[in-house]
């Protein structure tokens, strides 16, 4: 990077917080990013790590940035799997680790956080305060800002919503080094947070950088159950599912596992899968107002699951219980991890989900592959993983992988429902957006960063 | 209007979608704005009004007003209060009457509608498959592409939230013609409903307009009660509010009114308010799974009302009551509207909605008036009245009225949590945005209307 970027760096936040070191910019290079669809050939390496400490600094690099043409990766919890973080070319990374206010705001049920807080970071503080935040990506390493940017949703989805849903303030920095200061703690506004916010939710960060975010937080549920329901027969599970919904009961998740999955990952973990039965699951969390009503959900739920051919329901009560299922339903990506080409993010109409699961079969024998499958069946939001197959070129992976998108997009749905674009893939989204969206997206990102609002 | 104009919308949606004899125009020139905050001098009347069936029509007729340059409003049920479909110049009304699709998809719980369905409909049609629809507010005559566009929200989105959160796809008319297809019958989307979708909900349509929506429906609950809770005291009761919501109860509202109002209200209506205590009251909706939920419920509330001071709670747990009680608080703004100038929608945060109340009784004081009070207390959003008062100039109102907004600011709070801005109150905005805030609003406006995407 060239020698004068790197000092008015410094002159902007301090000597200590910009780093260029070869050895030490390494971890700033990679996110999570399945091999298959990494930054090809290979990340950028010649690059400067910038650590701002409030948005302030974030504008003065963004205009340093902008007039010196420089291209700017902004860096979360690094947890992203679609390389969104990882610099294609040579640039500043700005890592927002200094980032760290957190303020639980009791009397309005909300959180003011910096966009370096981690989601563990957050949980924390506000269960020490008698408070939950329901959207849970799977890594708690995953920081406030980059949640934000990439609207994450996870498991705990189907009764409250992506991301969005919970966002009620931001602080943003526009490329040209505006700081734009867009709701507050307000439930409902019309003025900043009705017209302008949610522009910078889902897009990414390439519109601007989030520094900060007033988020909203639920009370401390008082009773939760975690139902393990396990399935001889794959359609009847899944069936099952739309079902459930339609009773009139939305847990706060419903997932899908299978036994192959399950018991590599509760072995890797030295844990347990608590079912001996069956071979596909139905993983229902539940989280109710007090104990009467989660056992009649729960009763229902078993109920429904009994009529649609299930074998019997078992219910994980204590918090070890739970918090042992839900490690195992997190810890299958990173165990397949090692055996995976990609797993692509793709979502279908929920009612949709046993006709995917019925294409996804058709191809494991065109390809006499296993397809390893779990996801967040009631979002018909499923990660069917293309395994890493001995003697397989690029071309047959990536002849699957587009196999799998046109799947999802014949069925009405899209080829990511939670994971993402970033850099890595970018290609695929117009299997979804007219060349007319791409351009709208286009153009109002360039006029952000081109025209001065003075 | 120009000849040549009306004939060209002639050849685009047909002779009978055509309206411009100035008689049957004039319906299409107002709307349920307060007599203080109208357009001035007077809506425009050199206008033409017409009425494409789909999107298709209304991308040409977009075409051709931007090409002319005459100015569009478009115009769902016309039960806005910010005078957003109002003709402030002579121009083009689009009228979305006719856009009336409506599919209720079970297995998805969703619904496809067309922008130009009512609410009213809506409801019915889901209710007729068992679901419901929560956002309401209040005028059932209020269409779909004018609830999305102004991110509309009423009392039931304590536990949901505004519109936007029941917004899954959307159809879209750019002012340059193109349509746009984002989102769909999926919960979970980060391609389309992730990017760009969310910036057409709540911009008022000042970007493009809204065709078609993919909305999320829920499963009709299958317990309802509403609560009335008298207080002697204003304070006591408003600050019951946050204690009820820290519980770890969310119902689906909690409505702030006083005895005054709803006397007056159900007088007019023939109806009597069921309480003869207290001065001041909560109206507590909860909607539950089941009967045991609700009491359990009702009692913690009713339990944490008494230790704050109220006198008894009332239930109204028949359809009949609930119905009764609720056309009552809906019916107050119609029943007071023939003696208000204005009725600001100032938010707060929920905390502060105490100090909000003494600011406004230190008005009453200083100006010697009565302000009357309701609104959505659990998202600190009032409705406060500025009365007629004789010999009052417009000057006079004009100085309350900035008073009020200049408290809802203080507080942290904003001029609109729900009404939104549209042409009678644009001049408040700069009040909690920016001038680098408006100025990017306006630049993603003109980049979107002028710059063709091909």
């Amino acid at each position: 990077m060239r020698e004068d970027i790197v000092e008015a760096l410094k002159n902007i936040v301090g000597d200590d917080w910009v780093v260029n070191n070869p050895e030490a910019v390494k971890s700033y290079l990679e996110d999570e990013t399945e091999p298959g669809v990494k930054v090809e050939p290979a990340p950028a390496t010649d690059v400067v790590v910038v650590k701002p400490v409030n948005a302030q600094e974030v504008s003065e690099i963004l205009k340093l940035a902008n007039r010196e043409g420089v291209p700017v990766y902004v860096r979360g919890g690094g947890t992203g799997l679609a390389c969104g973080c990882v610099p294609s070319k040579p640039g500043v990374v700005i890592s927002m680790e200094r980032m760290k206010e957190i303020e639980i705001d009791k009397e309005n049920l909300m959180a003011v956080v910096g966009a370096g807080v981690t989601l563990g970071e957050l949980l924390k503080a506000a269960a020490k305060e008698g408070f939950f935040f329901p959207p849970h990506p799977g890594d708690e390493g995953a920081q406030i800002g980059g949640l934000i940017a990439c609207n994450a949703v996870g498991a705990r989805a189907v009764r409250t919503g992506p991301m969005r849903n919970y966002v009620l303030g931001l602080e943003v920095v526009l490329p040209t080094g505006e700081i734009l200061r867009l709701g507050g703690r307000l439930v409902k506004d019309n003025t900043g947070a009705g017209k302008l916010m949610h522009l910078f939710i889902g897009t990414e960060g390439i519109l601007g950088v989030i520094t900060k975010a007033v988020l909203r937080l639920s009370p401390q549920y008082k009773a939760t159950a975690t139902m393990v329901v396990p399935f001889n027969d794959r359609r009847a599970c899944l069936n099952t599912v739309p079902e459930i919904l339609q009773s009139g009961i939305i847990p706060l998740g419903i997932e899908y596992v299978q036994k192959k999955e399950v018991e590599l990952t509760a072995k890797r973990l030295g844990l347990e899968w608590p079912s001996k039965e069956g071979e596909y699951y139905l993983l229902i969390m539940l989280a109710e107002f007090n104990e009467d009503t989660l056992y009649a959900q729960l009763e229902e739920i078993a109920s429904i699951c009994r009529k649609n051919g299930s074998l019997e329901p078992l219910l994980a009560e204590t918090p070890e219980e739970q918090t042992n299922i839900l490690k195992i339903r997190s810890e299958i990506y990173p165990t397949l991890k090692p055996y995976m080409e990609d797993s692509p993010d793709i979502t279908v109409p929920p009612a949709n989900i046993g006709k995917l699961i019925e294409e996804l079969e058709k191809l494991e024998r065109k390809y006499d592959i296993y397809i390893p499958l779990f996801g967040h069946a009631a979002d018909g939001n499923l990660h069917p993983v293309i395994p890493v197959k001995e003697g397989w070129t690029k071309e047959q992976y990536e002849k699957l992988r587009m196999e799998m998108y046109q799947i999802a997009v014949k069925l009405g749905g899209v080829t990511t429902g939670e994971h993402g674009v970033g850099e890595a893939r970018k290609k695929y989204l117009k299997l979804n957006l007219s060349n007319e969206a791409i351009e709208t997206l286009r153009k109002i990102k360039k006029v952000l960063e081109t025209t001065p609002s003075h």
